[in-house]
């Protein structure tokens, strides 16, 4: 195995092609069809080319991530940790549906899920890259980006007319294509069945990201409509959706080497951002993240060392920090683990190169040099724009107050044109924000954060400091804390009434309070926008510009023989490769498949590792039937490929060279937290719940024969 | 590997032999001669017969571990761990030999040991069986056991009446066989080449036990003796010894599945104890050390909390507790993951069962009885006992006060016949231990611990209380309370002069003492004498009985083909076996060879991570030449075997199939610390250093060439 991996290594560094890296649109496969055959798909890539038709359309967005239809009476095959929400919303004390599971024993057993709980499935995908871009073209910088964001309000909200339809606009390729996609929304969606979470979220957050993984991490849920056919609010009167398609669930068994495919909504990917954005990700975002988390969590943790009652108010914080931080540092060990920043630069440098040579490559390159202009640009002022970020994001008193500040601006507008995240419809979530402050907050410690913050601020460059943040916290370390005194001693903003008060306060109102925290708010308010108007204008310039180096690319891969696909952007996606182990570092080798016995093995009876008795003993007794690997001789539980994925994949179902569900997505390994940059095809991986161990699981520990029939799966 | 694993564990589990197991007396490899040859051995067993012969007698004891000698001139290979104490008593702060390691440029500059270091080469093995015995015979108990202990004591002091010469008796299978065993104890030993601790001691405490490792844990020493060529002390006219024999290091390559073997001087296992003490091992005394460890820790942790002071004074007991625990939980988990009560109790059934068939069993059958008799009787006090060994090694005042009580007795008698431990060439030990009671002791935490411990004894029942505990502790916990009040507070022992005085006391001089922890201990002594009595007693009616069952076990084993190897007893043992990895836990595989890619993975620049630059700069150049693997392509590190090996087997040569030298042990794998009880071959692994890499850091890293061709080792 090491030997087959140091040559995949040697093939990445030379910016080689790797057959198993892309997230390809469904359009793209035909495209594609022979490295897919190649590969091992036994079908017609053509069949996959339209999500909006069988058997795309089977596979939907669920709570946010990815599902299947898996029945022709509207069953949806997702991940325990996306139906968590209504597993949770329908547990009481006297029925523990998260530590027992459920099994719905009829249609009529089954749960309404939370009323906002949403399937969606596509039915229309369409490019409208024109009507995005017509108002913009000529333009540039802000009013570039203020003309595709306006089209776009109004495309959506064209399409919206339609009831019970969702619509988005998709931008593929960085500004080159827009699609619009038009989703029915499935709004009555029910509980099915769940394996208890000892189960479905076994290993929790001790396994997560770390294979072995021993979970059996799937939900099943039906969508319901009117006895009309279309969407409606829960009603005992609706009838099973009947869905334009379903998969069908495996009956195969799968081996290490096997061809595999995935389809679902990937969130976003940076793998074709430009080389100085991967030198900045890792030569400086990573890095100085890593230590002004570290800074933070030193600060917490030092002065709420004095205080009991601290510690218990930033515990939330701190943990969110240090899961960051470790995130953080995981992906730059990755990204430098891979090289990414010496690859990407010679890849894009021999790109440039060929195109030099094009026909016409003029106006492109200009394009390109402007682009790499803007980034420069940006990165003049890239260590003020950090701490500006954190200033807000790791306080909790001042980062009320300025939300108080910009609704009270955003109020002043007609809904539609408030900024997103101050309209009407946010202002539940901002009144939740304001009341946790008081779970989270003391004002040693926020003083303390904000001192340290503002030490480095200080310490910038004069060109990156801001006029009016001097003026409020001062410019020495004196007038700095006096500010910070006179400021947290002086606020009533600490009182929840006073605050949720003020929510409701206009702009004149707010204008005239004497609160000193929400003065000094109103003084940093327009400093704030002022640095918000640049980075919309810098946001225009790069959906401008960032075309001509997609185009580019796309040539440039062309003439190697290789497609593109975009960045990952919530779309429906599929991506194909294999059941494949991983040498995680030298000496050691992750196999493919886990078993039950990995489950005994890591059983101690305490959460997260407390295996239901009913699973243990199923395992002791060993009658695992046709769902057992007849290669190992005993029953899988999770699987491993190396198909693309990323965050939002959560669900995907995994299918066989023909098409047929054998496993559900629920789960990356660690040595590819960096995938989001740069997939090496020595680490990235993806972690499926193998679909035997389901059958086993509903076949003979949890048992659910009506659905197994229900999805054509044979029961023993 | 997951499969073959598997029919291995089933072997296992039906109490078969496995081919790997064994610790044989060289003098039984004729004997087995037929299965090491089918494992890939090529030579001749019977040339391997006798270990006062060559090639065997090249195996020495070093520094109470093993080595060999590799070189016709005295050249003798060991572990870094092993020679540590060598490296760091020739250190200085202007000449850091640890950190900086140690390549002597030619025989004038080899530095010399510390004066005690010593490499002990076998002359005599032989059968004393009778002598030892022929006093015994009749006797029991304790008088069996003084006589066994008296002849003993006058072989070995005839034995050593030769100059030169150290000399010990040797049980093989418990008490059934006795031999004299003659070695000349060699004194100038001199430090020729060691790698810095960076690469000799690479990952420390962390990497400790864990696959993969990447430590080049070897150093080279010369033995030297006087003109004459018998032993001296060191001399600059001392000249190099010439060794009997020699072993050749391989120019070959090592792959998995390759043959192995390795000689060496195993401490103590335990593999031939009756299967109720396998029960009591498992059902009891581990998580019964288990418990009482955790509760001894968290008194320590939650009495020192309130204590800066005390919190550093207990930081090496807490370790050390911690590291008990450690070890005894990964014991515990590994003998159950072994079903080893199961397995042991099923073959002894089996066993039991053969014997009652066999002609004049009754006799053999009345012994086995008898000591298992004896082990149930033990039973009855083990919670008392066990409380009672750590009421005095987990205390500092109390020890000391008990100590000093013991070592008058001891005193008043000739010195050879004082208890080991309390003659007189014990007492500088014993002053060591009283001196660093300052440095590891405070009164608050010695009272939580003996109350804690206290609380525990008064609530066995009455069978095991001492009257004398008793009365000094009382029996309530008000009154151990009072007690331990009056105790440390009247107490004058803190203070280290007073412990050094009495030192000197006699026992009068003790007895009119008023000290009250003194007289406490004056009052524990009969006590404590009257058990070690019993203990005594118990051992000496084992080790008259205990013959029965391991002849019992030898005829059985005979009888399915098969021979015994006699438990581990820090004599010459020889086991074989082959390269191959592991697999630890369910999709987990670990490869029987580590590269030096390793080294550069784990490198962070901090110790135990920090690799040197000359190496690391060596690995980024890749120059490995004759030494990097053909298979791997690369230079590797260290490699896995499954041979047979305990504690004492440190620095034991590792040979192939012709008796060339391929590797030196230095380390086992955490999955097989319970390997000293049961040998299951799925998880006993040997961790060795590859002589392949030592010759290229002696070649290219740090070089000695001149040692290279000392060895008949190719230079590049």
């Amino acid at each position: 195995m090491r030997r087959r991996l140091l040559a995949a290594s040697l093939a990445l560094s030379l910016g080689a092609a790797h057959a198993d890296e892309g997230m390809w649109m469904p359009s793209q496969l035909p495209d594609i069809a022979e490295q897919l055959r190649k590969a091992g798909y036994e079908g017609d890539p053509a069949a996959l080319a339209d999500l909006t038709k069988p058997p795309m359309n089977a596979v939907v967005k669920v709570g946010g991530a990815t599902g299947a239809f898996v029945s022709k009476d509207g069953l949806v095959l997702t991940n325990h940790h996306v139906a968590f929400g209504v597993i949770q919303y329908n547990s009481r004390p006297d029925r523990d549906l998260i530590g027992g599971g459920f099994v719905a024993a009829d249609r009529a057993a089954e749960l309404p899920a939370n009323p906002d709980y949403r399937v969606l499935v596509t039915t229309g995908f369409d490019r409208v890259t024109d009507r995005i871009l017509t108002g913009a073209r000529g333009k540039s910088g802000r009013a570039y980006y203020d003309a595709v964001d306006a089209a776009t309000k109004a495309v959506v909200a064209e399409c919206e007319r339609e009831p019970g339809t969702r619509c988005s606009v998709a931008d593929m390729y960085y500004g080159t294509d827009f699609y619009l996609i038009r989703q029915l929304e499935l709004r009555d969606i029910r509980l099915v069945y769940a394996p208890p979470d000892a189960i479905g979220n076994y290993g929790d957050e001790i396994d997560n990201f770390m294979w072995p993984r021993h979970s059996g991490d799937f939900t099943l849920l039906r969508a319901y409509v009117g006895k009309d056919g279309r969407p409606a609010d829960y009603s005992p009167d609706n009838v099973p959706y009947a869905p334009p398609a379903h998969l069908q669930v495996s009956t195969a068994h799968v081996n290490e080497g096997d061809f595999a495919m995935l389809a679902g909504y990937p969130g976003i990917t940076f793998r074709h951002r430009m080389a100085p954005e991967f030198a900045n990700q890792v030569e400086w975002q990573l890095p100085s993240r890593v230590a002004l988390y570290k800074r933070i969590v030193d600060t917490i943790e030092s002065t709420a060392a004095k205080d009991a009652d601290a510690k218990v108010l930033y515990a939330a914080q701190l943990a969110s920090l240090k899961n960051g931080l470790k995130r953080a540092q995981g992906e730059l060990d990755g990204l430098r683990r891979s090289d990414a920043v010496t690859v990407r630069a010679q890849d894009e440098a021999t790109m440039l190169a060929w195109l030099g040579r094009q026909p016409a490559a003029k106006a492109t390159l200009t394009d390109i040099r402007a682009a790499q202009t803007v980034l420069d640009k940006a990165l003049a002022t890239r260590e003020r724009d950090q701490l500006l970020a954190v200033l807000r994001s790791q306080t909790q008193l001042l980062r009320s107050a300025l939300t108080l500040q910009r609704l009270a601006l955003e109020k002043a507008k007609p809904d539609a044109q408030r900024e997103g995240g101050y309209q009407q419809r946010d202002e539940a979530l901002i009144t939740g924000q304001l009341k946790q402050v008081q779970r989270r907050f003391s004002p040693a410690v926020e003083k303390a954060v904000l001192a340290e913050l503002l030490a480095q601020y200080r310490a910038l460059p004069a060109s990156q400091r801001v006029p009016e943040i001097d003026s409020v916290f001062g410019t020495t370390a004196e007038s700095t804390q006096a500010a910070l005194d006179a400021l947290y001693s002086g606020t009533k903003l600490g009182d929840e009434a006073e605050r949720l008060r003020l929510m409701s306060a206009d702009a004149a109102a707010l204008a005239a309070s004497t609160d000193p925290l929400l003065q000094a708010a109103a003084k940093l308010t327009p400093a704030l926008l002022r640095l918000e108007n640049e980075a919309k204008t810098r946001d225009g310039e790069l959906l401008r510009l960032r075309p001509a180096y997609m185009r580019a690319l796309i040539g440039f891969r062309k003439s190697q023989g290789r497609a593109v696909y975009p960045d990952a952007n919530s779309t429906l996606r599929v991506s194909y490769g294999k059941l494949t182990g991983l040498q995680p570092r030298d000496a050691v080798v992750y196999e493919p498949l886990t078993t039950v016995q990995g489950i005994a093995e890591k059983h101690t009876g305490e959460a997260p590792f407390n295996a239901p008795a009913p699973l243990l003993g199923a395992i002791a007794k060993g009658n695992f039937g046709n769902t057992a690997d007849p290669k190992l001789g005993t029953q899988t539980v999770d699987f491993m490929t190396n198909l693309d994925t990323t965050g939002g994949n959560s669900g995907s179902p995994v299918l066989d060279a023909r098409g047929r569900l054998i496993g559900i997505n629920f789960d990356s390994n660690w040595e590819a937290v960096s995938a989001s940059w740069m997939y090496d095809p020595r680490y990235k991986r993806a972690i499926h719940v193998d679909a035997r161990y389901m059958r086993w699981l509903m076949d003979k520990v949890y048992p659910a024969h009506h659905l197994l029939r229900e999805m054509d799966l044979p029961v023993e």
